[in-house]
């Protein structure tokens, strides 16, 4: 008998939970749209029906981890962006909400590597709807002028998010210099709206 | 019989083609981790061992299909990086670099639909290979003086691919003004670089 008998019999609620966690990491493992409910079954040394009488499809259990994986992560990510030491004070430069949301996102590899398991059409639908929710929350914060152009807000969640990503899967990357750089990046890129923030996209030169 | 009888006895190197044709949609439409030879096979009407005697598996499909539309894709992408046009007049601004680049790459939906279709390990590993060449590449270029940050650099080839990549799949995204914003938020953005351009990222207020 191995440490964890998978087999042994569980209360409803553990069981869910450990079917949710043994699919989160096989999904990052493996890719999204590689996990079978049989393979879940296996993993976990259960038989498929038992897997089924919890979730109908993989689909199934991926809404679940998302729903509760990114509502908790938007939940811790609150404080973050409503809390008091983002207001600036008077005449000082506000304190950088990016580095602090980014920071924030680097220590969520879990969430991340999930967000990210998936390549079809309906996996990218979620993670979209994801960053529309994110970029929902970081438009109401004063420390961020971003709330009057979408396009802006859209380039600032995908940067955020993918960004956070590709650093937290490869070890090759600075995070202390990427954070830094980050920081002033898109403060340089926001400032034409900071300056004008009726902007509306400035002309290019052709 | 249907006008593309795909049965019919075909030249090796048309098979092979289409071979890569039907995976590339295949992989797009599904998600690449979850389609199989067995797959690929059946959407062709032809037998498993044809498709194996030219790939032997969907891994080395993945790999030829990468290879061929990604090196064309940079080819493609070469005149603009190193056209004339991107040298700036005397005192003038110069023409922008990054809203050319982008919107080349909003051309390019199919590769790019390619290149996100996979969310396992290996297939993300695969991309930031393509980032790194991207960057690689844009970093040479005298007009975006980004060579002397490797987050910079990070910052910018992420923002570039997986902005394209969201904006291509959200049929609500208006791209004329992503482009302007996206102009205005990597000028702003490599601004203090370009004041500097031996910085390393400034320090970060507490």
């Amino acid at each position: 008998m191995t440490v964890l008998d998978h087999r042994k019999r569980l209360p409803s609620a553990d069981r869910r939970q450990q079917i949710l966690d043994v699919s989160a990491r096989l999904f990052v493992e493996r890719g999204y749209e590689a996990v079978t409910m049989g393979e879940i079954a296996r993993a976990l040394g259960v038989s498929r029906p038992t897997i089924y009488s919890y979730f109908t499809s993989t689909e199934a259990v991926l809404d679940v981890l998302l729903q509760e994986r990114l509502h908790d992560l938007l939940g811790r990510l609150e404080p973050l962006l409503s809390g008091a030491r983002m207001r600036p004070a008077p005449g000082a430069e506000p304190p950088s909400l990016i580095a602090a949301v980014f920071r924030f996102l680097l220590g969520e590899c879990d969430t991340l590597a999930l967000l990210h398991s998936g390549g079809g059409p309906t996996f990218q639908a979620r993670r979209s709807a994801f960053l529309n929710d994110l970029g929902a929350r970081l438009q109401l914060n004063p420390a961020l002028q971003i709330r009057r152009n979408p396009a802006l807000l859209l380039i600032v969640t995908t940067l955020l998010d993918s960004l956070a990503f590709r650093a937290a899967t490869d070890p090759g990357v600075d995070t202390e210099q990427l954070v830094r750089s980050l920081d002033a990046f898109v403060r340089g890129g926001v400032g034409p709206w900071l300056d004008d923030p009726c902007l509306d996209g400035p002309p290019l030169e052709e």
